[in-house]
């Protein structure tokens, strides 16, 4: 067994599903999968039934999650048409905001222009606004951000054109204000997954080609956050006739990293810039004293369901052997998980903003 | 009589027809409603049937205009998701690329994030990029272009927020490599007159409402050039079930202009401005010697389809009472258009590029 201690992650795109949808995962179940990925902070989207877009359902996730959360967590505000007022009033109390911009899915998608221009004129230049766009939204994003001297951040990049694009964009404009994030399932599955894996594979941004996950690894020095998007659902929804887009991913992010890591294809370096360090400058996060993680470098395992802590109880890396396991995670000082137990009760996590 | 000297005016927006749909106008016909309506050269888009996208389509439209056109004429080449290794070839024999961003309409349409780049970066930077780009795809563009460093020209600006955006862009980047237009329909027409008008009205961009049409008159030194967007479609056609998008306009730019100097909202400086030294300096055009129009600054008269010599024969602005009528025009020293007749053959216009 050959130790290592790392900071602990923080995963800055997760759906808890809580409240509305607790059927698919909860605040307790979501954040012990996050102890058990070495997660031990997140930052959880606002596409909750109903919606996080206002004082009233922030301060009821926040009850919800003070009373559940094992590992420290932080909110996204969702941006409405029509909330671009509260925004910077809500913005201290919030990770950021996101925006559902253009064609993408769910209940928060903003398309008319002006409505995405009062949030970029209103929202603070300190707190960062976080976007789904894909495409020509990409670079609609940028110019929204630039104009209104925003810090923009993007999203589950996917595409070998996308994250090229934003590697020129940062040498043009900042690389600090704007900043963007990649999922594992977008570095370590492609389009030819789908065959395997059927509707479990359905994600948004979709799955791309081999040449665009090699573009995401080849660009890594742009990429400044590796995040889950931790988005479970049931098998049963999986498999149904009109099977929503999202996989789980907390538990199964540090593995595959570590595994990059045994094959050289990752440094220490930049795994902890990828998954501590940068979420921490970007979003404001003070790394906690005595918070940290211990990895077993040796270990070799197979990736398996039955030992998930998510609710969802499935993963798209079922069966892909991994190097590298946690075994410890300590969480401002107390030992919050070991060998496979969360050993903190719901409540332990703490609001982080 | 009281008679005033003026440029010609160059229309950097028209659509002839010619190839594909000469039941609707050709190069004769449109060109003599140019000269009618003071325009002395007229840049006309690819989207024909079959659309201008190959040297042979601009050679077989070059060759139909110098038998047919009465004013100087230059096209624009249509981009495609697979053209744009000719695009720099090709950029010298055109006034610019016309791209279809986004969410447009007709068979030139671009969505892919991609082919749009791979444009913007093999097109020369001392050509213009011409580009229908409606909400957030304006704001994709200018990212598009800023990176790229590419002379950008928004076509029919209609709404407040974009006016507004393209004022921010110009400010922040560049108010020579950053240009836009504006039709006179969303000059003149609102949502409002939908009702009078019916499936007349139906134009893309659609009308505004009466705030984003003040807000072009309010943004007026934003605006470098008024184009017709002349897009001659039957009357059959706009009153049938499938109404296609589109209204002439190149005879009734010039009095609905003279009408707004005539009420002080316009002064002589910029309707020169916007009708001809604009789009001069914009397409790289030198303004040709003894080349001008005469205009009657106190004539007053009724728009009336029946004096129309577009092939379509129906004008939105019908029935409008303006001040201000075109007398005579000059083309290289040749009166080519006095007191309601086209006084050139076709074949006497020529291409400019």
């Amino acid at each position: 067994m050959s130790l290592r201690q790392l900071p602990g992650l923080i995963d800055v795109h997760v759906h808890l599903r809580d409240p509305g949808a607790t059927h698919k995962e909860n605040f307790s179940t979501g954040t012990a999968a996050a102890l058990a990925g070495g997660v031990v902070a997140v930052l959880d989207m606002p596409n909750n039934t109903p919606p996080t877009v206002n004082e009233q359902r922030l301060s009821e996730k926040t009850q919800i999650a003070s009373q559940k959360a094992c590992c420290d967590f932080g909110f996204y505000l969702g941006a409405t048409e029509d909330n671009a007022g509260h925004g910077a009033i809500l913005s201290h109390g919030v990770a950021g905001l996101k925006i559902y911009m253009g064609q993408t899915y769910g209940p928060l998608k903003m398309a008319d222009l002006a409505a995405l221009i009062a949030h970029f004129r209103s929202w603070p230049a300190d707190r960062p606004i976080a976007v789904h766009a894909e495409g020509l939204a990409v670079a609609g994003a940028i110019t929204l951000a630039r104009l209104y001297d925003k810090q923009l951040h993007i999203c589950h990049v996917s595409r070998q054109v996308e994250i090229e694009l934003i590697r020129k964009a940062k040498e043009s404009w900042s690389a600090t204000r704007l900043t963007c994030e990649v999922t594992p399932h977008h570095l370590f599955l492609t389009q030819a997954d789908v065959a395997r894996l059927g509707t479990l594979a359905h994600v948004k941004p979709p799955l791309g080609t081999e040449e665009d996950r090699a573009a995401l690894w080849g660009n890594l020095d742009t990429v400044d956050v590796v995040a889950s998007d931790h988005a479970p659902h049931t098998l049963a929804e999986k498999e149904g006739p009109e099977p929503p887009p999202g996989v789980p991913g907390l538990e199964t992010t540090l593995p595959l990293l570590l595994t990059a890591v045994a094959e050289g294809r990752l440094s220490w370096e930049r795994l902890v810039k990828l998954t501590s360090e940068n979420p921490a400058r970007i979003f404001g996060l003070k790394q906690e004293g005595r918070t940290y993680i211990e990895v077993d470098l040796d270990a070799r395992y197979v990736l398996d369901s039955s030992s998930l802590k998510t609710k969802c109880g499935w993963t798209p890396f079922e069966g892909m052997t991994v190097r590298g396991r946690l075994v410890k995670v300590y969480l401002r000082g107390v030992m919050a998980y070991a060998d496979g137990r969360v050993l903190v009760r719901p409540g332990f996590g703490r609001a982080l903003f």
